[in-house]
């Protein structure tokens, strides 16, 4: 039988071809750590692309891309309101517990994984303003959200106006923000609203190991810089992963790869009907799916996660073949 | 004028063709994190090396390596004792107070940034048990030392009857230990002795960003995988740090790239006289030069950092030319 | 007008004269720290109180107390299981995540602020054993719960053969230790059970500012004696917390200041009914109580807190003059 | 034979009458915590001592006073730079790593375990302005210094404008300033300089276990009040804290038990000659003593501790009786 058709996960696909190319080519020696050309690029580029003056620094992985920007506004007596199922809470080992030096995640509920003012508000509003009780210091929202939901732009909005209200820092969770952007027109900035910090992931999304930290307040670049260094994450030849964020930068490839993978989970969207479970915003799909489809589905070479014990995940790449994706939407047409 | 003839530092060479090759045939997907095929080989192939069972688990630094290791021998309320001028005291940016929790470094003195038993007995034995002072928990050296220094077998056998006397863990940076382990002769298990953990380095040695921590406790290794994924330093496609690692380890590349490093600094050694601070014992060259003669040799097109105002450091690497270290050792002898 | 009858918190009662004349007593010096005579008691005290071997040290509060035990449990990287209202998680101002380096509160829901075997297992067990989830390592219980409740010993031994089962440390905020152990019947030992350590409280019970940190696995109080340090919770004039602890235990003064409280809070809930929202189980009430009742009972010069909107908590304390309890027995009871 | 004559330390001193009558006076139930009406009185009576505003709080230690403040100025990668004796880096246990979350101790040569301009700047200078090495973000100086030196107003003056000049805080660990106060011609605001905080000891100099933290840049008062929660050091019954620090400021007990310590310290002193190692500014003399002389001051019933080899440490205290010092004077003058 031959290999299964992947809709695993996004997170193992293999590098894109020009992701490669530039990694080659960034391979004569250059300055050390983030002294290169190539690192050098990185806060220009992402200014240009978001229409607005930020900092930019890479990072191996999407967890650390998240706690370095934290990072910058939580203080270790405070608190971090995220969703009560984000992957920070979730799927990171207590990751924030470590770089945050024992901040507290304070769980917020919402529909599809996403925040809202009036729930941040119902989770904080009671908290005393006494010392006993850890303050809240800045809110974390994740684009597309751990359900494959996006937040619109006004959704951003309304969040954007209630952080700063409370003077609450916002900081956004891009592992898949590419998604978000195609799903929402293709506008970077209007994707990431007007956040505080942004962990843009490329991984995903065909790249290798290098994600971005974008810093929208760039004074806090060098605290940042400093924090990298310490958690272990400056690698010596850094222009291999500037090389691979340029890459997808250029002309716009995570863009054209995050709608290669939308359509494809919107294709499968399309044989899905009520057993959705959530709107497909991005690349991810949740289906109700009894233990025997399921079974009948993976009996067709489909291989896709179970979703506790009535439902199941499928996720899309970059590199999805359209055919697998439509075989797939027909199959679960059929059950 | 042709680029400068490159002694800085071996932390930015290109990464060996071999090493590519075996990224490149990783790009097929498989399982992610460190659940695919290449991951799962490399306890078995450092046990092979080692001629003990060890757990081997990659890492994209030698700061994080290092700072993994130590946190399975170190307390919060604990010291590790090192060199004064150990590369985690001075150049890690604090990466140890940040793994460890606060733990406390505690300084040696040594000659060659190597460590004694005596030396740990003259700064540990004054400490008084009681718990107002922090206690030795553990020992860290560096193969090679920060001085381009290697210990010898009965040196680290020294160090090993101190350390299991004193109920102390020994780690090893090795972030050139391939260098020591090619001076020494060759034997990766007579280069590391009986230490309890090593960072054991590649990304100087040809690879690009994966470096090896050894545990030979390997009971240790489930935590330090928590560890690892709490760092954010468990990448998602980790099979390519993997096959990096796996390349050098395949047909003692590791050895060869180290070899070839010593010889060019063996090359350059011999035109040196007594302007050597410290014997070649590796890849790297502490001279006595003053400020003419290295404004002399930069003329001359070679390119290396001033260590202090009397000195200059040289380091060779997998990649430097033969002729080139040959017309540094000649340039040097003719000053 | 007088000054008002309090039954606001039991936290901020007088010293009882007992403590004070033994403070006083302890006033000619002695060894610093924990070396004098009286400290130096401690172990045996409690191990002869609970009938089984275990150490004891003081500490100025309980929240270092619950801390310190319950760093001898859980890693960094681990998690500890705690009911979503208890203390730990709402009231002490994030100190286990200080701590405990960061480790996470896995919170439980169960009635009366008490955990079952069945609620934790709930919660954990859904985790999976990989390194991107926080695995449990211990479980804290309060005795008395946040809301007024004791464990009976069935319901320790439950909790217990449940933590052993799932290799857990077990943890028992007991900052009204004395008021459960005087309903349970009197039995340090029983209302202990098994735990693994105890936060002995007797601040509220008539002391000054001394809690017992009882490790009954005495081999980990050299490790909490450092940590205690670290804290800075070491006073260096230790005897005069060592002096209040002992005039406690003398003659079960804990145990009679307990019994005084409990049988104030019984006088109050008898004129209750069924406005009481728990059993009363200890010495505190909470009861439901209309803003307009509040008002009246406050006009009869009751102090009290609001317990939300509709609700009142009350706590008597080991200096509640039974007057006052009855009379606001009989006040509930005519509104 | 009779006690001996106590010469240790005056850490383990009895509590002053009139402390005692203070904290007697509060116990009649007041608000919780620092909710009480002597809690609040500090702020005002600190900023009338040292003539500028300031916040001040208690806590129950030396080590807590320190390390509460220092949190508000020296970030976790950030660096201390303090004496290589000084009492936070050999004698609190590893305090600052804790409550610093793992910044670095930075050790600083210095006469008479003081620190100067000159000597900071030899430390500092050399660090390179890259993220590979710890900045420093503060000093920490002790008065009296841990030899029993004091700085004068000029050295501290001179401390400042450098600290101002390289940004750095400026932190004062005063466990006996008291005593430097005194030695000074009494004036608080002179013995402390421009400082940005200290911890005001009074334990050592007639209290029972209460500190302050005074902070001179009250903005950070917030701060340090939720991370003194956070560490455990809130006590409930905060008043007899309190208490005991507004009994020592009134009519300047403070200064008067310090003048009787420096006394006794000076007719001490008188007896010594060219044994003392140290100029006595305070109430500490460290002295050359051989063996056999020591033995033969401990056959003469003084109490002491050995200073290494040749020497020995004698403390005064409030409490020191003025025949004691004089007889210890004339017994070592008659060595």
């Amino acid at each position: 039988m031959s290999d299964p058709m992947p809709f695993l996960s996004d997170n193992a696909a293999p590098v894109h071809p020009k992701v490669w190319e530039a990694m080659r080519a960034a391979d004569s020696a250059d300055n050390p750590y983030d002294g290169d050309a190539l690192s050098a690029e990185l806060d220009a580029r992402f200014s240009d692309l978001f229409g607005r003056e930020c900092a930019a620094l890479w990072t191996a992985t999407g967890t650390s891309a998240n706690c370095l920007a934290l990072g910058t506004m939580v203080q270790p007596h405070g608190g971090l309101v995220c969703h009560e199922e984000a992957h920070i809470e979730v799927d990171e080992g207590g990751a924030p517990g470590f770089y945050l030096h024992g901040a507290k995640l304070m769980l917020c509920a919402g529909e599809g994984a996403k925040l809202t003012p009036q729930g941040i508000a119902a989770l904080i509003d009671p908290i005393r303003d006494d010392v006993h009780q850890v303050q809240a210091y800045a809110i974390s929202i994740t684009q597309a959200s751990e359900y494959g939901r996006s937040y619109t732009p006004a959704e951003l909005s309304a969040l954007i106006d209630f952080a700063k209200d409370r003077k609450l820092g916002l900081h956004m969770d891009g592992a898949r923000f590419a998604n978000s952007a195609a799903f929402l027109g293709g506008s970077a900035a209007a994707a990431a609203g007007g956040v505080d910090s942004l962990a843009f992931g490329f991984i995903k999304n065909g790249g290798m190991g290098a994600e971005a930290v974008v810093l929208f307040d760039s004074e806090r670049a060098a605290e940042v810089r400093y924090r990298r260094k310490r958690a272990g994450h400056l690698q010596c030849k850094g222009r291999y992963l500037a090389a691979q964020i340029l890459a997808m930068l250029e002309g716009d490839l995570w863009l054209a790869n995050a709608r290669h993978a939308n359509a494809a989970a919107a294709e499968i969207a399309s044989g899905a009907g009520d057993r959705l479970m959530h709107p497909v915003e991005a690349n991810e799909l949740f289906m109700r799916l009894s233990p025997t489809e399921r079974e009948a589905l993976r009996a067709q070479n489909f291989a896709f996660y179970d979703w506790g014990d009535d439902a199941a995940r499928f996720v899309t790449a970059w590199d999805t073949r359209a055919e697998e994706a439509t075989a797939l939407g027909k199959a679960i047409a059929s059950l």
